[in-house]
């Protein structure tokens, strides 16, 4: 049997989503419900998909099918194409799978031509409204099928409007739109060479193919890019009857949803306008009225539409956004689904949902979109006061939350004034060295810069608010002012910047904090009470921690420990041991860090109140810690008191040709004992002091990273584990601690076997594995990424998304083979990915044991490791 | 059962290499043949692996065990440890599974001590012979057990000798022998605080342990990475009845081989010195005897001798390498194994043996090494002529031959010069704007850079002589000349540089061509007849391929394509095209390219008379044919009517953090296709060319780099189809050819069977591979691979010898994958692998269908091939 491209909505049903896409499915459903739909057919998304790969043509045999079913719908309405006794008019929009508001298009009226419209005129007794239909359709059809611009037919109504002197195209009468036809015809020939098509059935088609063409469109593509919809979907076309809502004053159509978006209050939300077709309502010429209002105008129509309303949400078990249509005092359905709504209303409408018995826990787990909680994890300006602000600059919403406070051009005068101030650093672009100056700051404000630079990824990893790339700014660095075309800002003037958008304003606008209560709590108690796997946090500072601990995690999943050494007060004797050229030296310079360092553990474990901890030695090459400005050059060898040259040569010696590659990681521990010495002296210490202190059993764990062969590891762990016996031994304490790896480098993946006769934890560093597995690095992927996700290369970003089928597949091999020496191995991610929830669920899928994600993402990771859960149950 | 960790000379036999050593089973073997060899016993590997696993302890038992067979031992000598009447003393000698000559250490004349020595004395009638054993033994025994030096023992005999005004040892009498063995005793109290031990028992067991000890020291490890053997194997010890040589002028002893190691001839080879000991024959203070005199001077121990060397040379069916000890008229085997060899000896021995019906061809095939024949693929220096010359400096021997030229310090001179005389190109460190010079050059010479340095890699592609980081020499470029000490050498004085040995020498020393004649065709033809993996070559020029050919490659593995674009005649094209703002200004550049690049394809087909030839789109980052210093980029500017500023803001807009994991391979061909679109036309027109002028049926495989994912893939290889077929088609002809990747990037080993969907070829770059799956770059590794090596981390590089757990994992997967999908896909590597013989074999293993290496090694990689085809069989 032939397979069938084509199905009435009689033939469908709200199960078949993947073929029908999503209106085409909800349209059959609602006919099986009875429901007043306008009739017609769907072609499928495989019609969609088969076009593609036939070059961009429609297989006759699905052209023959598409001819079969309009003479099916035609005896359904009892109205022909082209017939002007008694016309078919019918809309054509598409319909994929996923929801992708406004992205394609949509052809209304199609089937009119000269003599339909002298018809339609007739039977409707309506001439303007005949011919006002007709040239809407001439419009529609020349813009969305054979690309001529909207804004050209525009202007002939406007010249037709100043030549009558008038403003509204309502004051048209029939006659000017009879004349409007004639014009849009004419230009239509002038520039296509052809007259507009008359036969109805061409129309048809041709629109049918624009639809499908229209989802390969940029807007489509970018769409799809960032709600990770497959290309391979395809989306469905809607052929359906048309009813008009401008058909007089008993006519009408509007919008409205079952709760309301914004609050998820429980009372249907709309608005509707009368004697109106769907477009005049986005128009906004015309102010359209509340729903409510409905009841009074057409106390029966209300009544049906609140009853089918009720049933929808009923039938569906989630709030519905429907689209109507009154003809001549009759109802009809034109779309029903899910609504999106804000997280606030997603979080309430999932919480009521369950108390009123629609919904059990684990089906209303699903109805939040994990992303969305993001929005309520972040400090956002007072809305009442952002209402009256207007942004003086746009850059890229790189880390979201908002922030306010007076601005500094330097790390050091943002740290001396956030003593006393709220500060907003503004730089050309970030360097490790702003590293204190960022943490200092209420937010980071960036010239140059896009959503994967420096500032971008340290700031979502702090969670702090950050604009990146806002190339609108004019930086004057030294004589500390910027310029944003006339205006200018001084240091310490107040600017307020918005990473969820990427606005900057002048001015302060105060800020709300973020706090999980109410239906959140109770919806994230039931996220933790159905979730197995667990969620960490990446943490470096006992503040981060707090804050995590706050949000939910239940451990930390990688401390690093560099950060800790750009502190000003830590430099120093970082830089030293650098430039140490003999053991002793650089064994003297450790040990003014060994202090410092053990109370940063301490204070990290102080607030994770006993959770498990991972810290990772010491990971960065060397280099990244010395100054490369001249002055700051000179500055540090007056310090360490050598000469310039001397100083400068070490430096010079530490260049690295390809850094991401060089002597990092693992490696500086195999080179440098005495620094693992160090810090496994610093976290032994630290866990004994506050084990004693409050009682805690902090079992640390020391992750070696960037091992890629069992040797290394081996190598290191010998050292960690003789200093930290020592310590123990000589402390007469009982302390159990852990040596694991990260899983970072593609060779330690798949000799995960080998490693993990040394190893009792992996931890998968994916965006180094992302890295060297894909063979770019992310600081010089922007400059080609770009043309892939145009040329359809890749659909999402490997570094926000992970890469189930190449980077995952390292994973899963690395979690089996590990298990295979050692089946109690304890697995974890602590890459960006740990985050993202279509990760989480992978993590969840694979059997690792936690994702591990910086503070703010906590709670997303927590949902989204709840719905794993429900969605692919562990224990089956 | 207990493991057994001893065994007797007749327990052992010559099958039990692993256990015993290779001169501890073949001590067994010619125990077993009845041949009278002094008895003893064997401690086994494994006593040294459990040695060194219980922190260098001897176990309880393993001692008991050896005590026992020290019982056993005398009973079988009929002598008594520490027994002056008749006391056993002994020689303890290392012996590990591989020949490593001169690395591990050895004690001889154990057992004495005061006492015993007297009774020696006595029994032997000769006091001096007794006491200067005596002394000899306490010298190493302090050596080797006690770490004290030799020189200084030598220190104490040179004041002796001074005070008697002597010159030789030989000169001092008994007495002096004596007041020295108390001199050194004396030394050794006041250095070890302690008597020198006076036990037999505990001498044995500290001498045992030394041996094991010396298993790890630096130059054994260091021999052992250059041999790749294994750490994990260990050392036997071979404890055996000491027999003398010294004990007048019926006692002697010697070395011989069966054949003769420098040219295989057919006749015993050696030399003999009467009334001595091993260590006068080393020590060269007699001129000893050659084999032949001893016929004269003890016919019957020579007609013995040679009745042993044939049956020995029989039952190994191997040239012998024999040590042997005549003690007062009687013949001892102290060793037999097989000779080391010339390369030209191995082959014709091995030609030999087949010929005498000693061999078949499969087993000759495995009699030599395959690295050998790398000194007889090279120009060598006229060997009378270089016996005259003493080399001025050593630098590092980078690749191999040897070269003389007049010497130029610039690229652009060294071409210049070329024309019209032989030239050696001197650099501090070559980039890659100096290729054209590099190939212009008969050998290059750089001060900086090890044996991974631009210089060294690029030459060693090209088989051109290189010494690289030769310290020595004090640079004057721009006034063009160096010096080294005291001499000066200018521009155009001649130099000769040795590659093999790192040597350089002032003037000309002629040099000699290689050719594959006689025993070495013979012996080729056979590993040809034998093999079933088949050798390409990587080759970028006409003149490479024809090299490689004539060493019978079988076509081109990898023709990289971007060595083309530096010559002087075609960089400002390329230039001209990098910094272009349009796809027009490219285009026009590129056109410009056209000629050049199919005259270049047309020349690589015509020399590989029609064999398959693989070649390789644009792969590195453009960045690289860009100029650095700022007067060339003046100059380029000019050239190419830009401003200074706009040139230089194009150069940095090409700077990556990390130029290996940035914008290039593939993603410059998806960015930039219309250089993928010239090159493929290139390709396609030259094919056309050559087809029609020679006659030949050229299937050109197209080959795109850096592929990570199949979309990259397909789209790349969509711009080669569309343009090869419009090109065949045009020209009205018949051509197939084929589009493939490189598996280079650890993604594209796991998702082999994706890419396989596109991929008509798989050629594993296992350069990349090993960067990218270890995650260090082969310029930044230097840093710490030092210390790899030192800590045992790595026994070998990773670069030379493909990493076959990790590595070579990824790579046998995508093999696997990869066949999945399309069972016939042609499976080779082009890494620099592909001519180290232990990787040759893996290949075979793995399956695939060839190997690609430069031309030098592509006879190695011929006879690897066989070697691997016998030890495992493909059509078993």
């Amino acid at each position: 049997m032939s397979k069938k491209y084509v199905y009435l909505f009689s033939e469908g049903n709200g199960s078949m989503r993947e073929l029908l896409g999503g209106k085409g499915a909800n349209l059959a459903e609602m006919t099986n419900l009875g429901m007043p739909v306008p009739q017609g057919f769907t072609i499928t998304t495989e019609a969609c998909t088969r076009y593609h790969e036939d070059n961009r043509t429609i297989a006759p045999e699905i052209e023959a099918e598409i001819y079969e079913y309009l003479g099916k719908m035609e005896e359904i309405c009892g109205k022909k194409f082209g017939d002007p006794e008694n016309p078919l008019l019918v809309s054509v929009r598409s319909g994929a799978r996923a929801s992708m508001p406004g992205m394609m298009d949509t052809i209304l009226n199609l089937g009119l031509n000269d003599t339909v419209a002298e018809g339609l005129a007739k039977l409707t007794q309506n001439e303007r409204f005949a011919y006002d239909s007709y040239r809407r359709f001439i419009q529609m059809f020349s813009d969305v099928v054979m690309e001529l611009s909207k804004k050209d037919f525009e202007g002939i109504i406007d010249e037709m409007k100043a030549k009558k002197g008038v403003k509204l195209d309502t004051e048209l009468d029939a006659a000017d739109m009879k004349e409007l036809v004639r014009l849009f015809k004419a230009y239509y020939k002038s520039k296509k060479g052809a007259d507009f098509p008359t036969d109805p059935k061409i129309q048809l088609l041709e629109a049918v193919k624009a639809v499908f063409r229209s989802w390969e469109n940029p807007r489509a593509i970018v769409y799809r890019r960032m709600n990770d919809i497959p290309s391979s979907w395809g989306t469905a076309v809607n052929v359906q009857s048309m009813v008009y809502g401008n058909m007089g004053n008993d006519s009408g159509t509007g919008v409205a949803f079952t709760r309301n978006p914004a609050t998820g209050e429980k009372k249907l939300y709309g608005e509707f306008l009368m004697n109106a077709q769907g477009e005049d309502v986005v128009a906004g010429i015309r102010t359209p009225q509340t729903i409510d209002q409905l009841h009074e105008v057409m106390p029966e129509v209300y009544d049906q539409f609140a009853k089918i309303a009720h049933t929808l949400e009923d039938h569906y078990r989630d709030m519905q956004d429907m689209e109507f249509t009154i003809e001549k005092g009759k109802l009809y359905m034109l779309q029903t689904r899910n609504g999106k709504r804000t997280a606030a209303a997603a979080l309430k409408i999932a919480v009521d949902l369950v108390a009123e018995g629609m919904l059990t826990k684990r089906e209303a787990i699903l109805k939040v979109e994990p992303k969305q909680l993001d929005s309520l994890l972040h400090p956002q300006f007072d809305a009442a006061e952002l209402k009256k602000a207007t942004p003086i600059a746009h850059g890229l919403p790189a880390s979201p939350g908002a922030a306010c406070g007076k601005v500094y051009f330097s790390a050091e005068e943002a740290v001396e004034h956030a003593k006393t101030d709220k500060v907003v650093l503004v730089r050309l672009e970030t360097s490790p060295e702003d590293i204190e100056g960022m943490y200092a700051a209420q937010g980071v404000l960036t010239v140059r810069g896009g959503m994967t630079s420096h500032a971008a990824v340290v700031a979502r990893g702090m969670g702090a608010c950050c604009v990146a790339g806002c190339g609108d700014i004019n930086m004057h660095e030294e004589e500390k002012y910027f310029t944003v075309g006339d205006l200018r800002i001084n240091e310490g003037d107040y600017i307020s910047i918005d990473g969820s958008t990427g606005a900057v304003y002048a001015g302060a606008i105060p800020t709300v904090d973020a706090s999980i209560t109410g239906d959140f709590e109770t919806f994230m108690e039931w996220a933790d009470e159905l979730r197995t796997l667990k969620v960490r946090t990446n943490a470096d500072t006992p503040a981060d921690a707090a804050h995590a601990y706050s949000f939910g995690a239940q451990g930390i999943g990688l401390t690093r420990t560099e950060h800790m050494f750009f502190n000003a007060d830590r430099i120093p004797a970082m830089r030293e041991m650098i430039v140490s050229s003999t053991v002793e030296q650089r064994k003297a310079a450790l040990a003014k860090l060994l202090p410092m360092q053990r109370g940063d553990f301490e204070g990290i474990f102080e607030a994770m109140q006993g959770c498990p901890v991972t810290i990772r030695l010491l990971d960065p090459p060397l280099h990244e810690f010395l100054p490369t400005d001249p002055a700051d050059i000179q500055a540090l060898a007056d310090d360490m008191g050598m000469t310039y040259d001397d100083l400068k040569a070490k430096i010079d010696s530490l260049h690295e040709f390809n850094p991401m590659l060089g002597h990092r990681g693992c490696r500086l521990a195999i080179t440098y004992p005495e620094i693992a010495e160090m810090q496994t002296r610093a976290i032994i210490e630290a866990a004994i002091n506050v084990n004693k202190k409050c009682g805690f059993h902090v079992v640390p764990e020391i992750m070696v990273p960037l091992v890629g062969h069992v040797n290394e590891l081996k190598y290191v762990k010998n050292i960690i584990t003789t200093t930290a016996d020592a310590i123990i031994k000589e402390a007469g304490v009982e302390l159990k601690y852990l040596v694991g790896t990260m899983i970072e480098v593609p060779r330690a993946a798949v000799t995960a076997d080998e490693i993990a006769t040394e190893a009792e934890f992996f931890s998968f560093g994916t965006n180094d594995l992302t890295q060297m597995g894909f063979g770019f690095s992310r600081d010089d992927a922007g400059k080609f990424l770009g043309e892939y996700y145009d040329k359809k290369i890749f659909e999402s970003d490997p570094f926000a998304k992970l890469d189930q089928d190449g980077i995952g597949k390292l994973v899963k091999m690395a979690c089996e083979l590990g298990r295979k020496t050692r089946p109690d191995i304890h697995l974890g991610i602590c890459g960006e990915h740990g985050g993202d929830p279509s990760t989480v669920e992978f993590c969840h899928n694979i059997g690792l044991d936690y994702v591990s994600c910086s503070p703010f993402r906590v709670p997303i990771a927590r949902l989204a490791a709840a719905q794993a859960e429900v969605k692919n149950p562990r224990n089956k």
